[in-house]
């Protein structure tokens, strides 16, 4: 299955035999004070640095959460949205829980956009899907409810089938729209966390083969050496079908083991972009 | 299922809900011109090098190859795992494709060997798994025959069958003492080739359950930025099922990458291997 989105002038198609989907997360101020403060003051400068260090990190995508506490989040999001669009031409992924700011950044947006995110609860499939169905939007659906993530694989499987069905029959969203996250877990809060979500993604690709994202750093939240526990991650959840991560692209290690994964996987024939990638690490050292 | 091997002094036990077992792969002449001309003098004094490097580098077992052209492989294969055996506790994986040489390094050790290994010729079943049972040893098997390297995934797995009926039922062989190779081939030579071994280890490890190890440096031959290439193929192959694999213990990132996966596959309870080998990092830097 592939999933098709695009800015003004760029299109990325996201699937199993493509190369991996890299939406960079950077652009959120969830642990950023700083950030936050300026955002606040409604400074948004700070952004044109991290657009500039994704791109040159390799991102295929960014993500722009603008979730601000007192921040007005509509307003902060169309802005960033179209001061992004300036600076890059890489398709965005506007991320909000915020129905009104969803709807504000993608009346900004030019092009195709990918929603982060829906979840499984009826009254939040009602509220996001007709915005997604209005603007072309592609999706990115979560499956919990209720604010409570299912631990067993086979309910996030079970979860997965109601929102595609919502989604399919109720709204006429292509199921090719619907990008399912099957939800990553910091794998220091219990050691079996990350094998449910790698279980999750085995199963959904298995049953619906849709593409899949998710918040790749959060496995290693918590934990030393987090650089290395990305870069093991990602090959193994990409093994089991993850096509996309919103993760960390300024990090040299991860961006390197998705790209080696790629290769491995099949998806960079003849390995040119590995080896084109590794000369000019040679040439830049 | 458990698979245990043992020096003198040391038992390792193998298997999925175990740290991954790392066989250090280089006391092994192959492409090493200088070390093949001293063991063809009968100089084996750089295997204490080797053997130095690999147990700083964290090996959990050592493979030892004598296979040098004209070389008297039997006697040095003795005369190595006698060395090798005064120098550390870590079992060894006596490796030759000479029937002699395996009696002979089989004589010399101490201990529960594992042998690699046997391929799926009848011959050398008869020839090889005789000697296995003899020692009391466990035996790496790998699902080719008459130098064919079957394509097709499935096959691999009818040739195992074929080699574990043999092995239990005429050798009187336990079934966790075999493990399977379930043959890693070059990236470079065909894109497909990962994947293929990818799905063999699954199928292993669906209809078997048994240990498996394999060469994981093949996969990365002729290719550029060959650490990190290792590095993402050893997640992906634990997470099929690969419990153990002869490699390059000398390279930081691989052994990071399969310290890594164990934590996240939750073979490191508490992350406390983890963050043991963290903290002896930074200090050491």
């Amino acid at each position: 299955m592939h999933t098709t989105v695009s800015s003004a002038t760029r299109e990325v198609v996201i699937g199993p035999d493509r190369p991996f989907c890299l939406i960079g997360e950077r652009i959120n101020p969830t642990g950023r004070k700083l950030f936050a403060e300026k955002l606040r003051a409604g400074d948004l400068s700070r952004i044109a640095v991290d657009v500039e260090q994704q791109v040159a990190g390799g991102a295929t995508m960014l993500d722009v959460n603008m979730g601000v506490p007192l921040g007005d989040e509509a307003e902060l999001l169309a802005a960033a949205v179209t001061m992004i669009q300036d600076l890059t031409d890489l398709p965005l992924c506007i991320d909000s829980s915020v129905v009104e700011a969803l709807d504000a950044g993608l009346r900004a947006y030019r092009g195709k956009a990918l929603v982060n995110s829906v979840t499984g609860e009826r009254e939040r499939l009602d509220a996001i899907l007709p915005l997604v169905k209005e603007h072309g939007a592609a999706v990115i659906a979560l499956p919990n409810e209720e604010d409570e993530i299912p631990d067993d694989p086979r309910k996030r499987l079970e979860i997965t089938r109601k929102i595609v069905d919502v989604a399919v029959d109720e709204y006429g969203i292509a199921l090719s729209d619907i990008l399912i996250d099957p939800l990553a877990m910091p794998i220091g809060a219990d050691s079996t966390l990350v094998t449910k979500t790698l279980d999750t993604i085995a199963l959904i690709r298995a049953e619906f083969g849709l593409n899949m994202t998710l918040g790749a750093s959060n496995v290693s939240f918590g934990m030393p050496g987090r650089p290395a526990l990305g870069a093991a991650f990602l090959p193994m959840a990409m093994r089991c079908g993850l096509t996309s991560a919103v993760m960390d692209v300024r990090t040299p290690q991860i961006v390197e083991a998705v790209k080696a994964a790629d290769l491995l996987l099949g998806n960079d024939e003849w390995g040119a972009a590995w080896i084109a990638a590794y000369r000019a690490q040679q040439q830049a050292s």
